[in-house]
Parts: C-alpha cells; structure tokens; sequence
C-alpha cells in the first residue's frame, strides 16, 4: 500500500443527494445539497452545509426552518437542476410541488420520496461555509416507500453523490451489527 | 402521492461508513461512524457526529486531532467489527496498521483506501451526540485508487450506510452540473 497525501480537500467518500427546501422572499425555493448527514440521534439533528452565497442561506436565516428532500434516481435531472441554478435569478418554486407540515416555512417537495422538515438548532460559521444543524421535526414520506414505519432504501432509490457524479445504491453487502461477528483477531 | 408523517427520527437518505481514527489513552482506536459529511469547503472540513458515551470522544477531546478512514467494500467485517466492539472492553489498535501524517496523534489505517487527517475545530453539543467539526490537514490515499489527484470512487469502492446495512455503489447515472441541463420547464 503505496500512500500518497493529496493535500487538503473537502473530500467525503459517498453523500446523499439532496434538495434544501426554504421559503426565500416568501417564495418556496429549493437548491441541490450533498453535504448533509444526520448530527443527533436524542432529540433528532441533521446538518447541511451551505455556501454563504447562496439565495437559500437568506432564507433559513430569516425563517429558522428548512427541509431535506430526498430525490429518487428518476428526479436526477430535476435535482442537478436545482443545483445549476440560483434562485435569485429564477425563480424555482415550480420545479416540484410545493406542502408544508409543521413547521408552516420550510417547503417540501412532494414529489420526492421523503423529505426532512426541520427547524434549526444552530448555524456554526466554518468559512466559505455555514453548517447548519437543525431539528428534525418531522419526516414525511410516500406511503409505498414506507416499511416497519421507516423510509424504505430499495423503495425510495435515492441517489449517492461521489466525484462530482451521481450513483444508484444497488447491492447490499451485509447488514450492520451484524456483519462484524465474523471477525478474526489476525 | 399519499404522503405519510413518520415522526421526528435521526432519518438520512444514505451516509458514507468510516472508521474514526483516534489515539486514547495512547493507543490507536478506530470506531465505525456514518453520520459525517464535509462541513466546509475553505478552509476545507468535515464533521462527524458521536454519541458522548463512546471512547473515542475521551481521545477526540484530549488530542484535539481524529481521522475518518474510509474502508473499502471487501473490508466491510473489520468496519462493522470497529463498530460492534467498544475500545474500552477491547483494545482495537490491531484491527488495523496504524500510521502518522502531520497531525502526530490522529491514528490512520493504512489497510483503508482513503484516510481523511483532521485538527478538531469546534465540537457541537447537539444532545446525545457530539458533533466534531475538524479541519482537513491532508488526505492519505492508497496511489492505485488516485485519479486526477483525487480518490476514484469506483476504484476505492467505499460503503453506503443506509437503513442499517452497508450498500455497493454501482452505476454511475448521471454527471452532476450537466444531468440538469436536460431539465424543461413543466
């Protein structure tokens, strides 16, 4: 194993792809997001980052609320969509179907399989950045996705966002707390 | 499409599996996470949430330093161990060969295709878990799975964390900023 260091880079190895529902100017906007993941599991917290430039940035800050949409591998192109253009020059309230739930300011796109309605926690400024950490207030889905109450991975086909490319999750290799019992000392 | 509310749940689409890289107690642990993503993009960072409870927080906390190490799909028994066995029963420092970057006290696993060496630069209370937010000081890749500078995600062949089981990312379905190009106003 012949390492090479590649310098610093905001790498991850495999993230979701998502679309931030927020109410800009009081209109419902949603923007491609993939670097996301779950920060709590008492009370429930998830984490997106965002570009301060960015039109939703106003948004979540003006609002304290956002949504997580979960796009399925047939919405690729609308979701690559939403992240080839800004909301401050188009507007894209009308690229999905705009409900809300709680939480009466973070649109959710009912197209998608599941979406994430949030409320936020804390925004913490890293940089170019913000991160913002909300709570999951509650989570919303297509009832034939649905299994043991849960969103189903298979059923709901989500897409994966590694090297600047979007990727089907196909196989599974093992279950988890489970796969490790085979385990040898060497 | 009949929408469901499931209730509030630490619930993400799909997440990368890694194994965070600590020195406690002087000893190189390494323990299976999968809510991470990369928090900034300048300075570059990644974060990662743990339960407070866990070992590694102790090493995190004293060392100010941690490593996301990302296993390949034929390593999915020794992650999946990292994560069914606590280093405070077991000490793990031989699952993997450990080595150094830059950071002195930020354990790697060489056996790992890609290695993420961090600084710690804020920690978020959220409630159950900690939410590390670490500066990327460099990236650590085996050279067979280097393309362009960067990590090949087919040729590291990382794991998807979903629904509790590890998944294969298989089929690339589309380019990101280009799939939405296709996209036509309804």
């Amino acid at each position: 194993m012949d390492k090479i260091a590649l310098g610093p880079m905001p790498y991850m190895s495999v993230m979701p792809t998502l679309l931030v529902g927020a109410n800009v100017n009081g209109r419902p906007n949603y923007m491609t997001a993939a670097w996301a993941t779950v920060a709590c599991m008492a009370p429930p917290m998830v984490c997106v980052a965002l570009n301060k430039a960015r039109y939703t940035v106003k948004g979540i800050e003006e609002n304290k609320t956002f949504s997580l949409n979960v796009p399925s591998a047939a919405q690729v192109v609308e979701a690559d969509h939403c992240g080839l253009v800004s909301g401050a020059q188009e507007d894209k309230a009308g690229v999905f179907t705009s409900f809300y739930g709680r939480v009466k300011t973070a649109p959710m796109a009912a197209e998608c399989p599941v979406s994430i309605e949030c409320r936020l926690f804390r925004s913490v400024d890293c940089g170019s950045h913000l991160l913002f950490i909300g709570e999951v207030i509650d989570v919303h889905a297509d009832q034939s996705i649905v299994a043991d109450g849960r969103p189903d991975t298979a059923k709901s086909d989500p897409i994966v966002y590694a090297q600047s490319a979007y990727w089907k999750v196909e196989k599974q290799v093992e279950k988890a707390f489970s796969a490790g019992k085979k385990y040898r000392k060497k």
